[in-house]
């Protein structure tokens, strides 16, 4: 059973999430990758995230421009919200990063780097992330 | 019946909304004032404004930092949605701005400016907006 | 009879005033699209929207730089007016995005987001409000 | 007969003129002082410009925010505009400085720095332009 | 046994810090708070790190201006660090925000936001993150 | 008799610089152009601006990066200088355009726009200038 | 002989400077201190950095806003200079920054960080620097 | 004996730190050249500059991103440490000037320009800094 669900916010973002799921196929760890928009999707996301299987331990959330989808997660879920900016659109991910790691006290996203790294690195943090816990 | 929903993240936006009211009262415009957060509240917001009642013709969204609410009050309603970043935080509203004005197609957020002077002007706006229309 | 006026600052917006076009056109909505700038062409701009047919009921400026076409728009009409920052120059439309949007207030302008989504969103956020209204 | 036109976009911007005032008064050069706003005042401040006394070599246009002013009043006259940003509002005057400075091709505004500095700087640079010309 | 080390750059970090420390002592979570600074401590905090008790499962850093800390112990250590940027300086922690977050592949900072509300939501990220894992 | 001398920092702003050389041209403005750093030449420099011919009304002085050029010969110079910041390097211009208006006060430097369309300006600027005056 | 010259372009940076002079003090390490502006003073400053004594080891200049003196300093003289900017104005340092950070090549600036920790910073280096060489 | 040793970051940083190599070896100065990550090598990194040879008179690190390879540096040696900024991954550099300039006080990292006019003026700095000390 899958332990990550890595959500991103387009269709147009998955090239650039193939980098994090080919580090969990090459460490064997099992996840599910979907396509939801907080803007585009909020109840299908909702009722999604609200319905997660218990196995999920971690999930990662990938969005650009006004990137509302790790915080709306993390506000729908109990379990850590690793947030990932894409480096898409004139601002090249600086509205992104702002708009995910800004968030009000209560509701964390934890945050990668902007564009390819911090999408490496969201998957080098869940394999850390699920080494530890109770 | 209020032809204008007022939404603020956080009770303590309420001073900084008041400037809006304030002119809403002098022009006589009936609103609803809610305190809901996107982040905080999502559930809750969902079902809100899923049920508001069909007089309302435009919404107005305020947020300071990640500044999720106006776009995800955009993705509910099919409603006009105006956003106002209010300047709070070490980045005095421009993470707000880009949260709120960054948004992906097709789910659009009229957003004001930082601070006070886009506070009131949402209200003036609104004010334009009711007088046009079908 | 068009309600809706679309108005650019130069005749290289052309192309990216077109997104929104074609979604009119798409949902058979009626515009009119002008060309003139409010730095070049100041009192024949002012002329033109003093005069405008009543049948108008929002305005859309898109401009790039120092991007005053909207809130000069907005000064001198009563209806409702959007801006649209083009993500053109060295700045990439940041330029553009706090021309427009740091209104004073009393003079609103509905900021939409720099570039392609925010050009659509123009669109988007025409038809929500030519829905409503007194 | 005054050589220098001085226009503020606010009653409030009083103060931080008077620093370039009364650089003026000690260098006995004659000016005049208006405020007008390029956004609440714009018909007006048409009129006026059009109609400027034959004497006046040089206008100083000061303002914050969206800070239209001097670009409207060097597309409505052809003396040299100096533009003043006024370091105002939770920006501090970067975006007035990128509301006067990034002037389509065509319509130049001669900026100062933000704030203080630059409101002196705006009489030193007329002081030396009196004195040059034809 | 503590489950959460905390540390800090520099003693004057010390009350803000403390906004986490609260809750913990709040939610019974035990936690270990040091200061030491990736600059002035450096083999200190390499001894320290690298020598951690294995009851602990989490590090939350927190730094401010050119914030090394959090990635000099996400390299020493194995376990998910979460760093915060401490909104001092000059540049109000946009350079700490900066320099933790924007990490290189395989050395990941889980960034919180800036000042405040990052702290606090260190404590509510660290929370999350202990109910889960393997 | 030239009356605008035009200075750049770089023998590599010469195509940039030649936007407004063109516009002299086809207005039948005389001018110098000169190549000299404020960096690289400056005692040449300060002996070129302190023994400049009479009929020089007016100084353009284009540079990029840390463009300290405007600001120096303007330091050396009574006449009116009008600074162009090149778009080049990773900052696009953003340092050059903060090195030369940002000046303190009693040193004015006129500052156009960033890149090309700031470049045009200065030609334009001038023309205005050399209209008016004692 | 002192082999540390300390230049600040204003008088207004004096207690900004005294940080760095209080360390050399305590560390027995000889100074000049000297206030002059690459703006105000600039032939008076050219002379005396031209005319140094040999003792000389470093020079360390001080400046805000547009701050030219470091680089100005560098190009007269052969010495390493490092540059400090000053947090002063309405960008807080970020234009004295850049201004003295983007040299273009072979006129090196070697820049401390913003305000305080940049001034003490440039004793530090001194201090660093004095003890190694041919 | 070299006197001069160069740390990248990364591999991906050679083509970028030959530019400074190859003055070097123009000036016939001698440099050891080594790869070593803060991130990635720590420890090695530690061991290595804790043992370097007392011929060094000089350090330039070469990093890009959260460059914190410069601050570590200054923290394991007493000697001159330069810092050089590559403007790699969309922030083009910014990350890493930050990241590089904003050292706490005591451990001072002189810092060059973003990009290939800071990675020779690193030589060019080292060239004044061999000729210049006790």
């Amino acid at each position: 059973m899958a332990k990550v669900l890595v959500v991103a916010g387009s269709k147009s973002d998955e090239t650039f999430v193939k980098q994090a799921l080919d580090l969990f196929d090459e460490w064997n760890i099992d996840y599910n990758f979907e396509v939801m928009s907080a803007h585009r999707d909020l109840e299908k996301l909702t009722v999604y995230i609200k319905n997660l299987d218990d196995d999920y331990k971690v999930i990662i959330a990938v969005a650009g421009l006004a990137a509302a989808l790790p915080g709306v997660i993390a506000s729908l879920s109990s379990l850590p919200v690793i947030g990932v900016p894409n480096d898409v659109g004139p601002l090249k991910g600086v509205d992104a990063l702002l708009s995910m790691v800004q968030m009000p006290k209560g509701v964390p996203v934890a945050t990668m780097g902007i564009g390819n790294h911090g999408m490496k690195n969201a998957a080098y943090f869940t394999k850390r992330l699920l080494k530890e816990g109770k």
